[in-house]
């Protein structure tokens, strides 16, 4: 199958249509109306097979997380998504693995109406990098450097799952008797299927907050947001949400250092003014969006994790891809 | 040396600084701000070791032919160039070798004044993929369906030149004597740095002609606009324009077939209509760009190459990417 051939039966005729979008696949470029006074938002991410998935994940798996994981950026500047480029290097063209993968693909971009617009199919190594872009208000967007000293620090859902996910596919560990079946697939949904919390950076662009989505690890990817905005952290570890899998999976006894180093959880952290505390909670629970309280900003510098009031000392600080 | 490391030294921050680059590297996402009024248009290309450029490229001469073949997209849009992603898949964190790269790179970037925006450092086979946003009115886009029958239909600069370029590196191709050295860095040259029709594309957009950059050769790209605008082409091969280095490379005989099936040229193939030739040819003059008249688009489809009033029946129509 040519690369034309591919391109009409996978790319071409996606159903998400926006009006935003006056040419799509087909031409030189695509050509894209972006709407007046809102600043467009835009990321890029490259998921390699054996890199950022294990390389026995499922095509239609493959797809879904790539387009989490970008989708996951503009969640974090609290951006609306719009539109979609996919470059994809394949080592052939396997036309039912794409077929799964476009199914992978169009489950998410429909949930969140982004349009596919253009990319390229190359033939090389499994390797899938996107781009995205979305809309945002310039004044209200969810920027690192927003955090202020005093300001509470949140995170959205449940922390530590998706590392389980990879270490039961990984290194087939033995689990307890209370982690089931169940746990296990959960816990390798979390992994292999993140749902960017796209919802909840929308609204929390109404309290100015400063966010980032849990790419690296809880505690890297706060450092982030304190080199940012110039301010430290305190994290304090009982607080921090987890799911019973977790729970079951660690016999009630969290490996901390593991749940806040490892990545791929996809929650936003995010900080917000304490005079704001009680009606941004208000607004997520509404919303249905589990908001944890896990600390608070500091001055000076670096995330500090206590537990009962005693500063733990990790190592370890995130995935670092060289 | 960490990803943010690389990022710190070598990609956040280049010269070209533009006032509609809210937020650059560093954020989540890069906060961009369209000019009202204008289409932006959108363009991704993989360049995988090995099958886009030989395994021997310099990383400056990558980098500049990575720019080049996108800003070519948005050329062949008649787009203006303004922003551009890289997303970089290494084998390791070279930083001589990264260095080489960002110069290349930046050359061509600060001769457009394209803005690096963001991208992703990822560990991997070497591959560089690139997404390029450029801005244009949507009424004056070069696009491929714009073609009607009775059009002239020209090219840019001369074709074929880095076909040889590409033979002499991967075949050492014996040449004949009148070959010089200074010929064969010619047409290394223009393989590895193809100078991207960008200042063309614009000037064209004054005559909502069809085009498209030659990639995979002219006779499948001009396909291409044969296929959007169901029409056919006539090319007159006799008139297509070759180089001094060409003609000595091949001894005055050149293989039409091979020069208009070789892919890599990066010249602008684009249509005009008939009222409109003197004014644009002379705009082109104006503007030192070789323009050169190889045809005319009729009814039908399909691309038709004559030699002396004759139908000449070439098998091979382009690259095939599988």
């Amino acid at each position: 199958m040519s690369e034309f051939d591919l391109i009409n039966q996978f790319f071409k005729n996606t159903k998400v249509k926006r009006d935003d979008v006056l040419l799509g696949i087909g031409d030189d470029c695509a050509m894209l109306s972006p709407p007046s006074g809102k600043t467009l938002a835009v990321s890029t991410d490259t998921l390699i097979s054996g890199v950022h998935f294990p390389e026995s994940t499922s095509a239609e798996d493959i797809a879904y997380k790539s387009l989490a994981v970008n989708l996951s950026d503009l969640a974090a500047m609290g951006a609306e998504p719009a539109w979609v480029s996919l470059a994809i290097s394949l080592p052939d063209s396997n036309v039912e693995w794409l077929a799964a993968f476009m199914r992978g693909f169009n489950e998410l971009a429909e949930r969140f109406n982004v349009a596919l617009i253009g990319g390229d199919t190359t033939q090389g190594a499994l390797s899938i990098t996107l781009n995205v872009t979305g809309f945002v208000d310039a004044k209200l967007a969810l920027k690192r450097a927003n955090a202020k000293v005093g300001d509470i620090i949140f995170v959205t859902g449940t922390i530590g799952d998706a590392s389980i996910g990879l270490d039961l596919i990984l290194n087939n560990v033995n689990t307890p008797d209370v982690f089931t079946g169940d746990y296990k697939s959960y816990c390798i949904d979390r992994l292999n299927r993140p749902y960017p919390q796209v919802i909840a950076g929308q609204l929390l662009t109404e309290f100015v907050v400063a966010a980032i989505d849990i790419s690296d690890g809880l505690k890297a990817d706060l450092n982030h947001i304190c080199k940012a905005s110039n301010v430290g952290a305190i994290v304090n570890i009982e607080n921090l949400p987890t799911s019973d899998a977790l729970l079951a999976f660690y016999n009630n006894k969290p490996d901390w250092q593991n749940i806040i180093t490892a990545g791929d959880d996809y929650e936003l952290c995010f900080t917000c003014s304490k005079d704001k505390v009680t009606e941004m909670l208000s607004l997520m629970e509404s919303n249905n969006i589990k908001t944890t309280c896990i600390g608070e900003v500091v001055s000076g510098s670096g995330v500090k994790c206590m537990f009962d009031n005693e500063l733990l000392n990790f190592e370890q600080t995130g995935y670092n891809h060289f």
